[in-house]
Protein backbone atom coordinates (compact mmCIF):
# COMPACT_ATOMS: atom_id res chain seq x y z
CA UNK A 1 0.00 0.00 0.00
CA UNK A 2 1.95 3.42 -1.07
CA UNK A 3 5.28 3.89 -1.23
CA UNK A 4 5.41 5.32 2.41
CA UNK A 5 5.90 2.45 4.18
CA UNK A 6 8.26 4.00 6.88
CA UNK A 7 5.65 4.51 9.34
CA UNK A 8 3.64 1.81 10.38
CA UNK A 9 0.06 1.64 9.34
CA UNK A 10 -1.03 1.18 13.28
CA UNK A 11 0.38 4.78 13.32
CA UNK A 12 -1.50 5.91 10.17
CA UNK A 13 -4.65 4.69 11.49
CA UNK A 14 -4.51 6.79 14.37
CA UNK A 15 -3.86 9.71 12.67
CA UNK A 16 -7.74 10.54 11.39
CA UNK A 17 -8.76 9.84 15.07
CA UNK A 18 -6.06 13.22 16.32
CA UNK A 19 -7.46 14.80 13.24
CA UNK A 20 -10.91 14.03 14.39
CA UNK A 21 -10.09 15.55 17.90
CA UNK A 22 -7.94 18.67 16.84
CA UNK A 23 -11.19 19.88 14.45
CA UNK A 24 -13.41 19.23 17.75
CA UNK A 25 -10.82 21.33 19.95
CA UNK A 26 -10.69 23.92 16.92
CA UNK A 27 -14.58 24.13 16.84
CA UNK A 28 -14.78 24.86 20.74
CA UNK A 29 -11.90 27.40 20.64
CA UNK A 30 -9.73 25.60 22.15
CA UNK A 31 -5.87 26.50 20.54
CA UNK A 32 -3.27 24.65 22.95
CA UNK A 33 -3.26 21.53 24.14
CA UNK A 34 -0.70 18.53 25.88
CA UNK A 35 -0.50 15.45 25.13
CA UNK A 36 -1.35 14.77 28.43
CA UNK A 37 -5.16 16.49 27.38
CA UNK A 38 -4.67 14.61 24.29
CA UNK A 39 -4.73 11.29 26.17
CA UNK A 40 -7.71 12.01 28.05
CA UNK A 41 -9.41 12.89 24.84
CA UNK A 42 -8.13 10.31 22.91
CA UNK A 43 -7.51 7.01 25.03
CA UNK A 44 -4.18 6.82 23.79
CA UNK A 45 -1.00 6.78 26.15
CA UNK A 46 0.84 10.83 26.51
CA UNK A 47 3.77 8.65 25.31
CA UNK A 48 2.39 7.10 22.49
CA UNK A 49 0.84 10.06 21.03
CA UNK A 50 4.25 12.08 21.46
CA UNK A 51 5.90 9.19 19.24
CA UNK A 52 3.15 8.40 17.22
CA UNK A 53 3.50 12.44 16.07
CA UNK A 54 7.05 12.35 15.89
CA UNK A 55 7.30 10.17 13.16
CA UNK A 56 6.25 13.46 11.12
CA UNK A 57 8.25 15.79 12.71
CA UNK A 58 8.49 17.63 16.05
CA UNK A 59 4.98 19.45 16.11
CA UNK A 60 5.13 19.94 20.04
CA UNK A 61 6.98 22.41 22.32
CA UNK A 62 8.21 21.22 25.19
CA UNK A 63 6.55 23.08 28.49
CA UNK A 64 3.94 24.60 25.68
CA UNK A 65 2.13 21.53 23.98
CA UNK A 66 0.73 21.32 20.64
CA UNK A 67 -0.65 24.57 19.01
CA UNK A 68 -3.86 22.33 18.02
CA UNK A 69 -4.66 24.34 15.04
CA UNK A 70 -1.30 24.03 13.68
CA UNK A 71 -1.23 20.59 14.18
CA UNK A 72 -4.55 19.98 12.96
CA UNK A 73 -3.50 21.82 9.53
CA UNK A 74 -0.40 19.36 9.13
CA UNK A 75 -1.98 16.18 10.42
CA UNK A 76 -4.61 17.47 7.45
CA UNK A 77 -1.65 18.09 4.52
CA UNK A 78 -0.14 14.53 6.05
CA UNK A 79 -3.83 12.80 5.55
CA UNK A 80 -3.93 14.54 2.07
CA UNK A 81 -6.58 16.45 2.62
CA UNK A 82 -5.46 19.67 1.08
CA UNK A 83 -5.49 17.60 -2.29
CA UNK A 84 -8.57 17.44 -4.68
CA UNK A 85 -9.17 13.64 -5.39
CA UNK A 86 -11.55 12.57 -8.16
CA UNK A 87 -13.76 9.62 -7.74
CA UNK A 88 -16.42 7.55 -9.46
CA UNK A 89 -18.94 5.29 -7.62
CA UNK A 90 -19.73 1.85 -9.71
CA UNK A 91 -23.14 0.66 -7.99
CA UNK A 92 -25.73 2.65 -8.07
CA UNK A 93 -27.88 1.48 -5.21
CA UNK A 94 -28.72 3.08 -1.48
CA UNK A 95 -25.31 2.68 -0.61
CA UNK A 96 -23.84 4.09 -3.66
CA UNK A 97 -26.27 7.38 -3.29
CA UNK A 98 -25.66 7.68 0.04
CA UNK A 99 -22.05 8.09 -0.47
CA UNK A 100 -22.47 10.42 -3.59
CA UNK A 101 -24.80 12.41 -1.51
CA UNK A 102 -22.31 12.46 1.73
CA UNK A 103 -21.16 15.97 1.96
CA UNK A 104 -18.35 15.04 4.76
CA UNK A 105 -16.51 13.54 1.80
CA UNK A 106 -16.44 16.51 -0.54
CA UNK A 107 -15.12 18.75 2.85
CA UNK A 108 -12.07 16.33 2.83
CA UNK A 109 -11.45 16.74 -0.85
CA UNK A 110 -12.72 14.01 -2.53
CA UNK A 111 -14.78 15.05 -5.77
CA UNK A 112 -17.60 12.20 -6.78
CA UNK A 113 -17.62 13.26 -10.72
CA UNK A 114 -20.17 10.05 -11.81
CA UNK A 115 -21.94 7.16 -10.70
CA UNK A 116 -22.00 3.95 -13.22
CA UNK A 117 -24.78 0.61 -13.12
CA UNK A 118 -25.69 -1.61 -15.37
CA UNK A 119 -29.22 -1.15 -14.89
CA UNK A 120 -31.41 0.56 -17.52
CA UNK A 121 -33.82 1.96 -14.78
CA UNK A 122 -31.26 3.84 -13.19
CA UNK A 123 -29.19 4.64 -15.79
CA UNK A 124 -29.99 8.55 -16.58
CA UNK A 125 -31.14 9.57 -13.46
CA UNK A 126 -29.12 11.79 -10.97
CA UNK A 127 -28.89 12.14 -7.69
CA UNK A 128 -27.50 15.51 -6.41
CA UNK A 129 -25.65 16.76 -9.87
CA UNK A 130 -24.13 13.44 -9.90
CA UNK A 131 -25.72 11.37 -13.14
CA UNK A 132 -26.07 7.63 -13.19
CA UNK A 133 -24.17 6.49 -16.18
CA UNK A 134 -24.22 3.34 -18.44
CA UNK A 135 -21.29 1.23 -17.28
CA UNK A 136 -20.39 0.66 -20.77
CA UNK A 137 -18.46 4.19 -20.48
CA UNK A 138 -16.85 3.46 -17.70
CA UNK A 139 -13.25 3.20 -18.37
CA UNK A 140 -13.34 6.05 -21.26
CA UNK A 141 -15.10 8.28 -18.68
CA UNK A 142 -12.31 7.91 -15.66
CA UNK A 143 -9.36 7.95 -17.56
CA UNK A 144 -11.04 11.40 -19.63
CA UNK A 145 -11.73 12.99 -16.37
CA UNK A 146 -8.88 11.99 -14.39
CA UNK A 147 -10.39 9.78 -11.86
CA UNK A 148 -8.15 8.49 -9.05
CA UNK A 149 -10.24 7.03 -6.83
CA UNK A 150 -12.85 4.13 -7.84
CA UNK A 151 -15.93 3.55 -5.17
CA UNK A 152 -17.42 -0.15 -5.11
CA UNK A 153 -20.81 -0.12 -3.88
CA UNK A 154 -21.75 -3.55 -5.45
CA UNK A 155 -23.38 -6.94 -4.00
CA UNK A 156 -20.07 -8.93 -3.59
CA UNK A 157 -20.42 -11.10 -6.49
CA UNK A 158 -19.45 -8.20 -9.02
CA UNK A 159 -16.88 -6.63 -6.81
CA UNK A 160 -13.51 -8.37 -8.50
CA UNK A 161 -15.32 -7.56 -12.00
CA UNK A 162 -15.85 -3.84 -11.09
CA UNK A 163 -11.97 -3.61 -9.47
CA UNK A 164 -10.60 -5.13 -12.60
CA UNK A 165 -12.25 -2.37 -14.64
CA UNK A 166 -10.48 0.32 -12.31
CA UNK A 167 -7.14 -1.51 -12.59
CA UNK A 168 -6.93 -1.45 -16.47
CA UNK A 169 -8.43 1.95 -16.63
CA UNK A 170 -5.37 3.19 -14.18
CA UNK A 171 -7.22 4.51 -10.86
CA UNK A 172 -4.90 4.52 -8.52
CA UNK A 173 -6.94 3.81 -5.40
CA UNK A 174 -10.29 1.56 -4.41
CA UNK A 175 -12.35 2.02 -1.97
CA UNK A 176 -14.59 -0.96 -1.36
CA UNK A 177 -17.77 -1.55 0.55
CA UNK A 178 -18.66 -4.68 -1.29
CA UNK A 179 -18.19 -7.57 1.71
CA UNK A 180 -16.08 -9.28 -0.58
CA UNK A 181 -12.12 -9.51 -0.91
CA UNK A 182 -10.68 -8.35 -4.14
CA UNK A 183 -6.82 -8.60 -5.59
CA UNK A 184 -5.92 -5.75 -7.12
CA UNK A 185 -2.27 -4.93 -7.74
CA UNK A 186 0.40 -4.18 -5.42
CA UNK A 187 0.77 -0.72 -6.10
CA UNK A 188 -2.84 0.00 -6.12
CA UNK A 189 -4.27 1.23 -3.01
CA UNK A 190 -7.44 -0.59 -1.49
CA UNK A 191 -9.79 0.43 1.60
CA UNK A 192 -12.13 -1.18 2.43
CA UNK A 193 -15.40 -1.12 4.80
CA UNK A 194 -16.66 -3.92 6.36
CA UNK A 195 -19.94 -2.67 7.67
CA UNK A 196 -21.37 -6.44 8.13
CA UNK A 197 -17.89 -7.37 9.88
CA UNK A 198 -18.59 -4.06 11.91
CA UNK A 199 -22.45 -5.31 12.57
CA UNK A 200 -21.21 -8.87 13.86
CA UNK A 201 -19.28 -7.52 16.29
CA UNK A 202 -22.15 -5.76 18.03
CA UNK A 203 -23.79 -8.42 17.51
CA UNK A 204 -21.03 -10.61 19.41
CA UNK A 205 -21.38 -8.57 22.43
CA UNK A 206 -25.19 -8.41 22.54
CA UNK A 207 -24.70 -12.35 22.45
CA UNK A 208 -22.19 -12.27 25.05
CA UNK A 209 -24.36 -9.60 27.20
CA UNK A 210 -27.21 -11.45 27.33
CA UNK A 211 -25.73 -15.17 27.81
CA UNK B 1 -17.96 -3.91 26.12
CA UNK B 2 -20.67 -6.75 27.19
CA UNK B 3 -19.25 -9.31 30.28
CA UNK B 4 -17.56 -11.70 28.04
CA UNK B 5 -13.90 -10.32 28.42
CA UNK B 6 -11.91 -13.32 28.32
CA UNK B 7 -11.27 -13.69 24.77
CA UNK B 8 -9.25 -10.23 23.50
CA UNK B 9 -10.64 -7.97 21.34
CA UNK B 10 -8.37 -8.33 18.35
CA UNK B 11 -9.47 -11.89 18.36
CA UNK B 12 -13.24 -10.82 18.84
CA UNK B 13 -12.65 -8.41 15.50
CA UNK B 14 -11.35 -11.63 13.26
CA UNK B 15 -14.04 -13.79 13.95
CA UNK B 16 -16.25 -11.71 11.44
CA UNK B 17 -13.43 -12.49 8.83
CA UNK B 18 -13.40 -16.14 9.52
CA UNK B 19 -17.14 -16.40 9.23
CA UNK B 20 -17.47 -14.65 5.66
CA UNK B 21 -14.30 -16.76 4.21
CA UNK B 22 -15.84 -20.05 5.20
CA UNK B 23 -19.55 -18.72 4.09
CA UNK B 24 -17.48 -17.96 0.88
CA UNK B 25 -15.77 -21.79 1.10
CA UNK B 26 -19.10 -23.10 1.69
CA UNK B 27 -20.70 -21.28 -1.35
CA UNK B 28 -17.71 -23.21 -3.67
CA UNK B 29 -18.90 -26.73 -2.75
CA UNK B 30 -15.77 -26.70 -0.14
CA UNK B 31 -16.16 -29.38 2.84
CA UNK B 32 -13.33 -29.19 4.15
CA UNK B 33 -10.02 -26.83 5.32
CA UNK B 34 -6.70 -27.30 7.16
CA UNK B 35 -5.43 -24.14 9.42
CA UNK B 36 -2.39 -23.59 6.32
CA UNK B 37 -5.49 -23.24 4.02
CA UNK B 38 -7.58 -20.71 5.97
CA UNK B 39 -3.98 -18.89 6.37
CA UNK B 40 -3.24 -18.81 2.36
CA UNK B 41 -7.29 -17.11 2.36
CA UNK B 42 -7.15 -14.80 5.55
CA UNK B 43 -3.04 -13.85 5.31
CA UNK B 44 -2.88 -14.89 9.23
CA UNK B 45 -0.65 -17.56 9.96
CA UNK B 46 -1.95 -20.86 10.89
CA UNK B 47 -0.90 -21.38 14.19
CA UNK B 48 -2.73 -17.77 15.14
CA UNK B 49 -5.91 -18.83 13.43
CA UNK B 50 -5.58 -22.46 15.57
CA UNK B 51 -5.21 -19.78 18.46
CA UNK B 52 -8.06 -17.83 18.06
CA UNK B 53 -10.50 -20.72 17.08
CA UNK B 54 -8.96 -22.27 19.92
CA UNK B 55 -10.63 -19.85 22.55
CA UNK B 56 -14.15 -20.63 21.51
CA UNK B 57 -13.39 -25.03 21.60
CA UNK B 58 -11.98 -27.31 19.75
CA UNK B 59 -13.41 -27.30 16.37
CA UNK B 60 -10.62 -28.38 14.18
CA UNK B 61 -8.97 -32.60 14.31
CA UNK B 62 -5.57 -33.24 13.49
CA UNK B 63 -5.19 -34.51 10.61
CA UNK B 64 -8.32 -33.62 8.96
CA UNK B 65 -8.80 -29.56 9.40
CA UNK B 66 -11.86 -27.89 9.79
CA UNK B 67 -15.76 -29.26 8.81
CA UNK B 68 -16.02 -25.73 6.42
CA UNK B 69 -20.11 -26.24 7.30
CA UNK B 70 -19.73 -26.79 11.31
CA UNK B 71 -17.18 -23.96 11.76
CA UNK B 72 -19.04 -21.40 10.11
CA UNK B 73 -22.13 -22.35 12.08
CA UNK B 74 -20.66 -22.60 15.02
CA UNK B 75 -18.75 -18.66 14.87
CA UNK B 76 -22.04 -17.69 13.39
CA UNK B 77 -23.73 -18.77 17.34
CA UNK B 78 -20.50 -17.13 18.65
CA UNK B 79 -21.32 -13.94 16.35
CA UNK B 80 -24.67 -13.96 17.76
CA UNK B 81 -25.61 -14.56 13.85
CA UNK B 82 -28.31 -16.89 15.07
CA UNK B 83 -30.02 -14.64 17.24
CA UNK B 84 -33.27 -11.96 16.15
CA UNK B 85 -32.76 -7.84 16.99
CA UNK B 86 -34.79 -5.26 16.47
CA UNK B 87 -33.45 -2.43 15.72
CA UNK B 88 -34.67 1.14 14.81
CA UNK B 89 -32.71 4.35 12.94
CA UNK B 90 -32.20 8.12 13.86
CA UNK B 91 -31.16 10.03 10.88
CA UNK B 92 -33.46 9.24 8.00
CA UNK B 93 -30.97 11.14 5.75
CA UNK B 94 -29.09 9.10 2.79
CA UNK B 95 -27.06 6.86 4.67
CA UNK B 96 -30.09 6.07 7.41
CA UNK B 97 -32.06 5.21 4.11
CA UNK B 98 -29.07 2.92 2.56
CA UNK B 99 -28.97 1.22 5.68
CA UNK B 100 -32.41 0.61 6.17
CA UNK B 101 -32.49 -0.98 2.96
CA UNK B 102 -29.53 -3.19 3.29
CA UNK B 103 -30.53 -6.54 3.06
CA UNK B 104 -27.19 -7.74 4.46
CA UNK B 105 -28.47 -6.61 7.92
CA UNK B 106 -31.93 -8.49 7.41
CA UNK B 107 -30.04 -11.61 6.74
CA UNK B 108 -27.87 -11.33 9.34
CA UNK B 109 -30.87 -11.39 11.94
CA UNK B 110 -31.04 -7.55 12.43
CA UNK B 111 -34.83 -5.87 11.56
CA UNK B 112 -34.90 -2.30 11.18
CA UNK B 113 -38.36 -1.69 12.48
CA UNK B 114 -38.67 2.27 11.99
CA UNK B 115 -36.50 4.99 11.33
CA UNK B 116 -37.22 8.58 13.49
CA UNK B 117 -36.42 12.21 12.08
CA UNK B 118 -37.08 15.40 12.95
CA UNK B 119 -37.44 16.79 9.50
CA UNK B 120 -41.24 16.89 8.84
CA UNK B 121 -41.16 16.59 5.53
CA UNK B 122 -39.22 13.13 5.82
CA UNK B 123 -41.75 12.16 8.84
CA UNK B 124 -44.53 9.70 7.20
CA UNK B 125 -42.68 8.54 4.56
CA UNK B 126 -42.01 4.77 3.98
CA UNK B 127 -38.34 3.19 2.74
CA UNK B 128 -39.38 -0.33 2.26
CA UNK B 129 -42.19 -0.97 4.80
CA UNK B 130 -40.06 1.00 6.90
CA UNK B 131 -42.12 4.31 8.14
CA UNK B 132 -40.06 7.85 8.96
CA UNK B 133 -41.52 8.53 12.46
CA UNK B 134 -41.19 11.52 14.26
CA UNK B 135 -38.59 11.80 16.95
CA UNK B 136 -40.97 12.22 19.84
CA UNK B 137 -42.25 8.74 19.90
CA UNK B 138 -38.81 7.08 20.05
CA UNK B 139 -39.00 6.28 23.40
CA UNK B 140 -42.58 4.69 24.23
CA UNK B 141 -41.38 2.87 20.52
CA UNK B 142 -38.44 1.23 21.93
CA UNK B 143 -40.17 0.19 24.97
CA UNK B 144 -43.11 -1.20 23.09
CA UNK B 145 -41.13 -2.98 20.70
CA UNK B 146 -38.43 -4.95 22.57
CA UNK B 147 -35.53 -2.73 20.28
CA UNK B 148 -31.97 -4.42 21.03
CA UNK B 149 -29.83 -2.31 18.75
CA UNK B 150 -30.12 1.94 18.05
CA UNK B 151 -28.68 3.10 14.58
CA UNK B 152 -27.09 6.57 14.98
CA UNK B 153 -27.16 8.02 10.91
CA UNK B 154 -27.81 11.65 12.23
CA UNK B 155 -24.60 14.66 11.62
CA UNK B 156 -22.44 15.18 14.24
CA UNK B 157 -24.02 17.54 16.48
CA UNK B 158 -26.50 15.36 17.26
CA UNK B 159 -25.13 12.09 18.14
CA UNK B 160 -24.66 12.53 21.65
CA UNK B 161 -28.36 13.48 21.78
CA UNK B 162 -29.59 10.44 20.22
CA UNK B 163 -27.36 8.48 22.41
CA UNK B 164 -28.62 9.68 25.36
CA UNK B 165 -32.38 9.40 24.37
CA UNK B 166 -31.28 5.42 23.44
CA UNK B 167 -29.57 5.32 26.67
CA UNK B 168 -33.25 6.21 28.36
CA UNK B 169 -34.99 4.21 26.59
CA UNK B 170 -33.20 0.99 26.86
CA UNK B 171 -31.36 -0.08 24.21
CA UNK B 172 -28.49 -2.57 24.84
CA UNK B 173 -26.26 -1.55 21.89
CA UNK B 174 -25.65 1.58 19.35
CA UNK B 175 -24.32 1.12 15.91
CA UNK B 176 -22.71 4.98 15.53
CA UNK B 177 -22.00 6.47 11.84
CA UNK B 178 -21.85 9.98 13.04
CA UNK B 179 -18.32 10.87 12.98
CA UNK B 180 -18.64 12.01 16.84
CA UNK B 181 -17.42 10.49 19.93
CA UNK B 182 -19.72 9.78 21.63
CA UNK B 183 -20.03 8.58 25.59
CA UNK B 184 -22.25 5.87 26.92
CA UNK B 185 -22.83 3.76 30.21
CA UNK B 186 -20.29 1.17 30.39
CA UNK B 187 -22.66 -1.87 30.21
CA UNK B 188 -23.83 -0.61 26.69
CA UNK B 189 -22.31 -1.75 23.38
CA UNK B 190 -21.13 0.67 21.13
CA UNK B 191 -19.84 0.28 17.55
CA UNK B 192 -18.82 3.33 15.54
CA UNK B 193 -18.47 3.25 12.17
CA UNK B 194 -15.95 5.81 10.79
CA UNK B 195 -16.22 6.32 7.05
CA UNK B 196 -14.30 9.59 7.33
CA UNK B 197 -10.88 7.58 8.95
CA UNK B 198 -11.31 4.98 6.50
CA UNK B 199 -11.77 7.95 3.40
CA UNK B 200 -8.86 9.53 5.36
CA UNK B 201 -5.96 6.50 5.27
CA UNK B 202 -7.11 6.00 1.27
CA UNK B 203 -6.57 9.97 0.97
CA UNK B 204 -3.09 9.35 3.35
CA UNK B 205 -1.91 6.39 0.87
CA UNK B 206 -2.80 8.32 -2.12
CA UNK B 207 -0.71 11.49 -1.39
CA UNK B 208 2.30 9.26 -0.34
CA UNK B 209 2.03 7.15 -3.96
CA UNK B 210 2.08 10.40 -5.76
CA UNK B 211 5.11 12.00 -3.90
Amino acid sequence: MGKDNKVSLTVIRRLPKYHRYLSDLMDKGISRISSQELSVLTGFTASQIRQDLNNFGGFGQQGYGYNVEDLQRELGKILGLDQRYNAVIVGAGNLGQAIANYRGFEDAGFKVLAMFDRNPRVIGLKIRDIEIKDMEHIEDFIKKNNVEIGIITTPKDSAQEVADIYVKAGVKGVWNFAPADINVPEDMILENVRLNESLFILSYFLKAATK
